[in-house]
């Protein structure tokens, strides 16, 4: 018998099929991270990102699709926030069947137009195809962002002794529909920029996140659960495995940013969860959300 | 009742939903051409681009995957080489039911890695999103290309008096699947930067694709069907409507350009098919391949 994406499971599959990919010198960061970053030559780098939303895996059939807009263009801002860098450019793609309603078509660009102007950026072209009846529609969103060339941060920089540190409160993003209208912290991290060794954003969950954070930096980590900022009615446990939470995970070293931070953005939390180690574990054992192998939702 | 997509059209659709898309300054090209330009403020533009292809639509299930990952590569590779340029960087999502056999998706992986080598481009990232059961598998392709400033290339510069040329030959780009395997034309699209007043690549079909051409250069034209070159076994009309045949269409003054282009690509045919014109009809009637709307495949 063959093997299937869901015996393989994302991770390794991603492992085996960008293995050998064609790259010129220009690309600085290829796929792994947050975003590709190609170096044009200027003060600043291109940052590049590809992502899908589906119905019934990250939206409900009768989410309202505004909402839906917003989220698959909010998730790519997050990204290149991510990187210290700010979104430019967005494409479209909108995989739907024939009988979806026009009306719904124009209430999900009112939420990615709505997303795109409140960071900046310009959606400068879609592309729309047809479907089977009965397939769920997918919205994929990629783009361009820029970052100056000694503001990026990828998830590889990370140094043995940085503290671990996570912006907001993580859980329940899913039951609670935070994932629908999240705020990308763009400010956050280009002013995060400026101090962080490493970072990423948290979309699948603490759980599955910080490891690839820590794997990328070469170094183990020390998670100190019971300090996790859980929402409101989440536990611990939620909060480290739930996903979608959108916010940002990254190392710094000791340092007076911190208090800066504070200052900077008095509404929102900051919470020191742990530290990169020299040795000590890469993973957390299973949980956190997982393409292809069925996970919790 | 609702309108819904099969009722709208693409074309409609898309014209409501790109209406009021934010776009800064650096946006010189939204969507309605080949690519999307973005000028960076150096030597070279930025030409965006996404576009997806789906199993049942523009691939059999029964299609070799490896044929499919290049057509999917090779389709966007040709939108660049449309505008004169060519591609830098590609990003893949592929939307694909947990039950498809990894070897397909490595082997999807290797033809748009041949593609991408072939023509000097890196694949910089990519997406895997899980699908239910009997779902269709969609390939997407996003990208980057550059092109120099003086030779950028939209469809909108055609002049009254232009005449209309084609490369190669057209129709039964399916039944021969040819639409698998066909030479994204960037080197001629390059060199004709510098001769065409307007220019695209044909996807849809003379049919769809010329008067778009027409429209955009704001003009008639004149088609003279008989000297349509056709691929063999193929009749005018295939020629005309079949679609997918992924030559360049493009509007060029007459000169000894057309000397020098046969001399440079003697193996490539070069026909004139037409004249823009001021006045004269701007469509060709009902024909060629529209989305939603079951077309004729």
């Amino acid at each position: 018998m063959s093997t299937t994406l869901a015996d393989l499971g994302e991770e390794e599959l991603v492992r085996k099929l960008t293995a050998h990919l064609p790259q010129g010198p220009q690309v600085l960061v290829g796929p792994g991270d947050d975003c590709a970053v190609v170096d044009q030559g200027g003060d600043e780098l291109l940052l590049l990102k590809t992502d899908a939303v589906v119905a019934g895996v990250h939206f409900l059939t009768s989410t309202a699709a505004e909402r839906v807009g917003w989220k698959a263009a909010a998730r790519v801002v997050s990204d290149f926030a991510a990187m210290g860098g700010e979104a430019k450019e967005l494409l479209v793609t909108i995989a739907a069947e024939g009988a979806v309603a026009s009306e719904w078509m124009e209430n999900l660009y009112r939420g990615m137009m709505r997303c795109a102007d409140q960071f900046g950026a310009s959606i400068v072209g879609g592309e729309t195809v047809s479907l089977a009846v009965g397939t769920a529609t997918l919205i994929g969103v990629s783009g361009t962002g820029l970052v100056p060339r000694e503001r990026l941060v990828t998830r590889a920089g990370g140094q043995a002794g940085d503290r671990l540190w996570v912006t907001g409160r993580l859980g329940g993003s899913f039951e609670s529909e935070r994932h629908l209208d999240f705020t990308p912290r763009v400010r956050e991290g280009q002013w995060l920029s400026a101090h962080a060794h490493a970072m990423m954003d948290l979309s699948d969950g603490l759980q599955r996140d910080l490891p690839r954070l820590a794997q990328a930096s070469g170094l183990g980590f020390t998670l100190v659960e019971e300090q996790l900022p859980c929402h409101e009615g989440c536990s611990t446990g939620q909060a480290r495995c739930d996903g979608e939470d959108m916010e940002l995970l990254f190392a710094a070293p000791r340092g007076d940013w911190e208090q800066k931070f504070r200052a900077q953005f008095p509404e929102l939390e900051l919470t020191c969860i742990g530290e990169l180690t020299a040795e000590g574990p890469q993973d957390l054992g299973d949980g956190g959300w997982q393409h292809f192998q069925g996970g919790k939702r």
